[in-house]
């Protein structure tokens, strides 16, 4: 297998422009959101990023002036976020809410979301069903639900073919359960969906959520040609937390980026980090040295000496050579 | 062992009036706050309800009023709680904080609260520590802060020994780790104050959020003197979801409830349940219906039986006594 | 919907002869296996069995004489399990191994097995990969690996076509993390694989290992036409206990039973339960009475009424409907 | 604070000898045991190795030979194991058995330990109850079996005041749910049985199996002065995987590491893995090179920065540290 030399220049780091919006959780509100433009000026003074994912829930309603101020500060937009699960009246679900006039909202915003995307220039939008799945056992009807799932998604995907749907999948939070739990569960919808535009964000926090090994599930993503944008957080498996990347997992988000490169993944790796009691440029700042610390100690490793060690089933060697290269030894 | 034939006398059922105040989370506002003295009023309503848990983040200011209407309403109080968590002032924690000035702010809560408790006929104060802990790995000094909650939870204790300190331990939300994070390390804390009027209130949703089976911390709690009041709800694992008693861990439940009963506990089980796109009523009136379903099949277990079973070493028997209470063979 | 007045006529209770075979961990060996004739013979006094799944693991070498035996006991064989984890050669995978020579032994396993279940009177041969995975970070080639697991249940499955494979996920144990770890992992293989007779066994123990709502993935395979057989046991979610099913997710099974008859499932439920320290006999003959009991429950609960609830996002009242049917009340 | 510029002085690297012992889990038999004097003469070999912690049950019969083996050998004994679990008498528990006789055994092997440890020159006797627990609801008496726990931990300490019982304790595996569970749970365990030589062996694995914070559980144990020995391997949280130390946790591992330098730990850390396919001198050789690694990093931590880092809640700057730190940058 042959590798560039590094993966750095194929990998873009972006930031999450929801790291500097409103947070509150059930108990405490932390944080207001910083103005839009505002929190624009200060993602472009942070050193290496390169573009940005923005949510319908946090934009200007005047597209033409963001467009203008990101191109001005030299900024892309990595995806757009449909915003799905806000709202008192997505509590029961958006995609696959019961009721026929929420489902047809929820595909409507999806569709102008796509508008959005290709006005901002990104191919890109985030779908995530945050109330989409059930609290108790004896709630709800798993398969008719499914099948809304799919038929919405389907009816999107169908709308324009030259923006691609982004799946981001989450095992729980805010609904207990959500139907599209995993990286597996996804790849099932997308099947049942059967259309060529209906891919993964892989939110590496929800592959953690979910008891993922963060590199296998981005290999079983690639390997059926999903692997479309990334999400970079940590958590301790819990709660979405969404804490600064690596600052846990530090071991699974190296054999991640490991094999980011292995696989020739071209593409964002954005923060979706929470700052509630602290400075969003601090967080994004710390995010983007962490994220170059694990691409430098990635770059380190020797794929052809790992292809040995993967074929002769030789553990202790495969950590010896991680252990080098994480250490900087 | 003798016990007396039904555990139902000696068990109250409570509700907790936080079912009826506003709910929301990261994502979601679900619902306002009902008006307070409307919320007894639909509470005093519900049958099979003795008391409630108050908390001082949704109560009259006025308390002479509140009393007055709780007695008109034939309700007692079962305790009153705190509130310290709440507000941002409190996110770097309130016994624990580093800043002496929030230390001062939560020790004078919880003394106010102890007065007010007394002023509303009932001797417990439920101080729960939820921003009292730490997010991250090198976030904080565990050893300084353990010290400061011991110091403040023993001035309060020494405050007045006619009220009882019940610290509510939970693992975990809204902090990510919180120091007071089990039934063994409440029993650490209160054996470090050492002061005779601080003990436990055993949630058990957050009982099972710390992994541990809800017998056997009773148990524990009991052994120790320390058993003092009991919230009851339900949930995954995962987090703190608050749903209704016995609706997921129904055996455990059953369990508990035979093992009160063996304890000869005698006090409240109030409802600390979440009804964030449901009625109230709904939820604390089924609340009730499970709760003494459950206290029906524990009547139903003989005590001698059970006692054979644990001295033999007899699981399958023991499970085969239960499924007849449970199932009502 | 219309449904069968009671599923208890399409539901077989099976037991699993492994119950009755050796059991050991790695601290204590408990038991020695029962003589295998013994052992059936012990099975067809248990009331309420039909049939038997039998493991390649714990069998006769003379099939003729088993099957004699087997008839004589009027006992079917409801699957017959492949065994491919165990022993020292397939300590770094089976199907997924890097040796080509351990792949070929692997598949060459299955077939045979495949021919022995037709012999015995059944179509089914469960598949279960319990080494086929990896312990560390920079341990294997995710890639390849799941290639040649594709590859290989391709070639069984091509052997004959009158034989249903019959995939059992898990998460993990003993291999650490396995690659076919959630009922969406093993619908994703069965995609790739693209052969008609690949199903799952849909065992309900690694169903909770997986995290996920037992009747929710009973009704995911079941919407793929993949819900093949049915594997009953309990257990805490950390570990594949084994223990009897329903004696802890009691709600859970509940629910299971409920759409096990929604769905018109026809075929067996068999018990893999381990009775280490426990009388084979007592286990299974509780397992029984259990899983009778739930089922009787689940007939007590009106799919009309079910329906109305789903329809109308009505958790309070399907809990209230479903504690009716536990309870008996 | 003052420190030590090095911690590496104080605290000595042991080698687990069950790491050469034979293993298997339910389903394979992975390797049989090495000869043990065998295991001495390549444990000594390996660089960095000063000790050894060595259990009952793989310890040749002749004492006085293994001595002056291990002398020659330049070898010390960190501690002995009690290897109360194994075996199937102990099969419904040691120190808490319902049978007394069982009791007086598993007491009675506890003294011999002690005698054993000081003749080998180690005050260290390790005690971890595997079996001391239950499976299932309904089958076990928790309050009595605490109080035979405590008495027969009192009677061992009282039998010799030169040796220190370390409690090891453990959630779970081989029994499901374990009595002593957590590093409160041990203190609350050694409270109760109030005499001064017992303490805690820190298993840092068992500590993850709690979902312990690595650093928090220590300072908790070192604030009661019963951190008296360290295990160190690593696992997913899930199961005991005795894996290579901060294969998996690596940031969790680099906090401790600070940590045990903050507290001036000084004694042993000893590798508790587990090698079932493996080489156990490759286990045990990278073992050491990875907490040499984290040693040298929690060496790189200034200790007044952090203490800056703590008293401001600012955990951005604290991760900025610790990245640069474990990255060597």
């Amino acid at each position: 297998m042959q590798m560039n030399s590094s993966i750095a220049s194929k990998i873009y780091i972006g930031a999450g422009l929801v790291t500097w919006s409103s947070f509150r959780d059930r108990v405490t509100s932390y944080r207001q959101a910083t103005e839009i433009f505002e929190a624009l000026r200060q993602v472009a003074k942070i050193p290496g990023i390169r573009g940005v994912d923005v949510s319908r829930n946090y934009m200007p309603e005047n597209i033409k002036e963001f467009k203008s101020t990101l191109q001005e500060l030299n900024l892309e937009v990595a995806s757009v976020g449909a915003g799905l699960s806000s709202g008192p009246q997505m509590v029961h679900g958006s995609f696959s809410a019961n009721d026929a006039e929420i489902r047809k909202i929820a595909i409507g915003r999806v569709k102008e979301s796509m508008d959005i995307a290709k006005e901002l220039g990104s191919d890109k939008v985030i779908v995530w069903f945050g109330q989409d799945g059930y609290d108790y056992h004896f709630e709800t009807d798993y398969k008719t639900r499914w099948n809304y799932l799919v038929e919405g998604i389907r009816e999107c995907a169908q709308y324009r073919d030259d923006v691609r749907l982004c799946i981001e999948y989450k095992a729980r939070e805010p609904k207990i359960h959500q139907f599209v739990n995993s990286a597996s569960t996804a790849l099932v919808l997308i099947h049942d969906v059967n259309e060529k535009n209906v891919g993964v964000l892989f939110d590496v926090g929800h592959a953690l959520l979910a008891d993922e090994t963060l590199a296998e599930s981005a290999v079983m993503l690639a390997q059926h040609n999903k692997l479309w944008h990334v999400h970079l957080n940590d958590n301790y498996q819990h709660a979405d937390s969404d804490l600064m990347p690596g600052t846990v997992h530090t071991m699974a988000f190296l054999e991640l980026f490991f094999w980011l490169k292995r696989l020739d993944y071209e593409g964002y790796v954005t923060f979706d980090t929470v700052a509630h009691s602290h400075d969003p440029n601090e967080v994004t700042a710390e995010s983007v040295r962490f994220t170059q610390a694990l691409i430098a100690s990635a770059d380190r490793i020797n794929n052809d000496e790992i292809d040995h060690i993967f074929s002769t089933d030789n553990p202790i060697k495969g950590l010896s050579i991680a252990r080098a290269a994480l250490f900087n030894l």
